[in-house]
């Protein structure tokens, strides 16, 4: 077979896989919330009973990572066999299979006339891709997410963890077949395993509806650039904590370590630090630059801040000078670039220039200067006085996440179930014509009618 | 100059319009809501006040229109001089004006822990970049709503309106520029002339957050393809009207031509019809094409319909055969396509890989029946017993509307204010860290807490 010969049959088999999805998705939105609730209930049991089906699988994966030589975080990532992480899986599913229905529910009620009656009800929306990075047990996290938001989902996980992410799909394929006589059908989770399918899967905009890419930036970018589909998601985590003139010493050196040690790597973690300048004479800088280098963290230091260094402080290899670059840039590592601002004004202006409208906290005892900078900066999530790193969905309240956005439009910040849903307008009339309607004849009541939020639940 | 130098040139000046749009929204971001009424009640006055310069400038467009020979419909959509319509588009100012202020509207609070409260608060997107057809009104109507929202605006026209445009636009401009040490400024809405600057924006994600192209299904193909940006809009309006097996037969014929002929170039118009197959050996089924042929509507008859014509039938020029790609059309006249389908779920999944997911309607008295169509079409908006023309954000009662949308995402259905916001997180601590939480440490609380909708309205 020809290269190209082969590569359209792969594309079709793509396509094919696609139209599953939609015709599950199609079915899979006029299922009950018992129906859903159950399919959630049937994958949990499955998974248990599975555990060490899946432990083995599991176990190759974390064989070819150490013959790969991967890194420990990425390893510890991989690992589901450890008791506590194996049993938060399954916990999840039965966590989200107990939350409230959220489709069907009508937000918006309004008599237009006498017998026209208006309503906004919640619903799916429809095909959901996603691609994720090496950590297995988001199939899971996942595919309950969406079963209980009513959406198909297409899965491609990250090549390290393949044999993990296989056995859990097909397990949740068997558990999902084994319900007969329920609109959730096997085809609601589908996973792809080639990475060249993403890019076939992106221009099948008429089946899929939503993508949301995680991972690298150069992912998400490649995902953004090549894709009609509306795309969920952030490509950079670049957050600042700004210290204000007046504020808890002791408690912004804690915000700012935690800020920048629990997880370096992640997206909600401190990349800059912007400091008011009315503390560059003060011994408070000093102390703020011993914590932090003590707390092995490689400060990037904006040159001007140079003439305020003591000669030790000037000898201290964690202390360097930032390029400008520095402060546009996401380390992923235990590194702040760090700036002096005249005025909460220019610490505003920075975090909307260089940020990336992800997460951004300002520390100061003044509720009048954190709330202009809540207001002003213009980012999903805006902290004042705790650590960027609670910019996350289980730490929000939301049980899972499937996502961050810094999208403006759809979902922002944090992403739960209320992300995957949209809704439509239903319209019950009696045989009204817009042309009843206008000048001279009919009029519109436009009347607000009390809203039965289970009105439309099945 | 070189053609090159010109373009580097025109793409500057576009780059730098663009740079003052995300300027003026990041200032209108904080603007309060008096602030913004204030602005709309000037621009009111400044339109009402310059209605002869308004109307000299509309005569230039209509003289051209008329020398360019343009339809009909086109001259009466560009024509401002009517007392009714100008009076509407001032009044549609002031009622913007005095609707209740969107912004700052708390949707969410819950304590993570104590001291640590997290509330989700609207927010305007930033910079709407708006395409839209020559019809000079939409200027003034698309300004009122972005203001309203806390956004700033790009407009750019129909060109066939260009004087029009070009002096609804100064005088907002002007009314803008007297409202010193507001929030909103003049740089809140901008017009572009160039039909090339189009290009050069849509590459411009940095600055600009949303789309919204109104016009033909090119244009909306085209920006959707090029850009970035999310795109909010519909790209055809291929609508349904599906006649169910009982039903009352006058009021489907009334609404069937209200759906056709009220503004057969409307994208809420029905293009196809669907109709339960026992209706075919019933006089009902040569009713319904005397009734639709009576109105002048041309209809396209899938073949096997054929079968059950009357001679006389047979001869009616206004009656011939449908190609399949007559059921997904967009015909914009009055032509309609029609088929049978043997059941419900027939005419359900029809729609769904037919229509364009815009608004589709059901004429059954069967409640069951028509529960079962509105949950199974995957559309903004689903009909049952009215027709497809309701489909509109006037009708609908959200005072105006900046487009319909047949997206999945943010805002689907006709388009108010509320699609022009999306929201932030704000979390209120006082010295919490994420390392202080978790497995033997303390646990979150995750505690509801009563939403005080006003607390951060200003």
């Amino acid at each position: 077979m020809t290269q190209k010969r082969k590569a359209d049959d792969a594309a079709t088999t793509t396509e094919a896989l696609a139209h599953a999805a939609r015709g599950a998705a199609l079915k899979l939105a006029t299922a009950t919330g018992d129906e859903r609730t159950a399919a959630l209930r049937r994958i949990h049991a499955a998974l248990k009973q599975n555990a060490d089906r899946i432990k083995a699988e599991n176990k190759k994966d974390l064989d070819n990572a150490a013959k790969n030589n991967l890194s420990k975080q990425l390893i510890r990532r991989l690992d589901l066999s450890g008791a506590d992480k194996f049993d938060a899986m399954l916990q999840g599913v039965l966590d989200i299979a107990e939350m409230e229905d959220p489709v069907g529910k009508t937000s918006l009620a309004t008599r237009l006339d006498t017998g026209l009656d208006l309503y906004r009800v919640s619903c799916p929306i429809g095909v959901v891709l996603i691609i994720f990075e090496a950590r297995p047990e988001v199939v899971v996290n996942i595919a309950a997410l969406t079963i209980k938001s009513g959406n198909a989902v297409i899965l491609k996980g990250g090549k390290e963890a393949q044999y993990s992410n296989a056995i859990l799909h097909q397990i949740i394929s068997e558990a999902l077949s084994e319900i007969t006589q329920s609109s959730v059908t096997k085809d609601a989770v589908l996973l792809v395993e080639s990475r060249t399918a993403i890019d076939t899967l992106l221009q099948m905009d008429r089946y899929i509806d939503l993508v949301i890419p995680r991972g690298s930036n150069a992912l998400v970018r490649h995902v953004q650039g090549n894709t009609r589909i509306p795309v969920l998601g952030h490509a950079d985590g670049i957050c600042t904590t700004y210290l204000d003139q007046n504020l808890d010493q002791e408690s912004a050196l804690r915000i700012l370590i935690d800020a920048k040690t629990t997880a370096p790597s992640a997206c909600n973690a401190t990349e800059t630090l912007l400091i008011h300048s009315s503390h560059l004479l003060t011994p408070f800088f000093h102390t703020l630059l011993a914590r932090l280098t003590l707390a092995n963290i490689s400060l990037r230091l904006d040159p001007p801040l140079f003439t305020y260094l003591t000669p030790l402080e000037k000898q201290n290899a964690l202390i360097t000078e930032a390029t400008e670059e520095d402060f546009s840039t996401e380390f992923l590592d235990t590194i702040l670039a760090v700036r002096a601002v005249p005025t909460l004004s220019a610490a505003i202006a920075h975090i909307n220039s260089h940020g990336s409208h992800h997460t951004d906290a300002i520390i100061t005892t003044s509720s009048e200067n954190a709330d202009a900078f809540l207001r002003s900066v213009d980012s999903a999530d805006v902290f004042w006085n705790a650590s960027t790193r609670f910019a996350d969905g289980f730490r929000f309240g939301f049980g899972a996440e499937i996502g961050v956005s810094t999208n403006k439009t759809h979902a922002r910040g944090p992403v739960g179930v209320e992300g995957l849903l949209i809704y439509k307008f239903r319209l019950h009339g009696n045989g009204q014509c817009s042309g009843d309607y206008g000048v001279g004849k009919k009029e519109y009541k436009h009347e607000k009618l009390e809203v039965e939020e289970n009105k439309f639940q099945l």
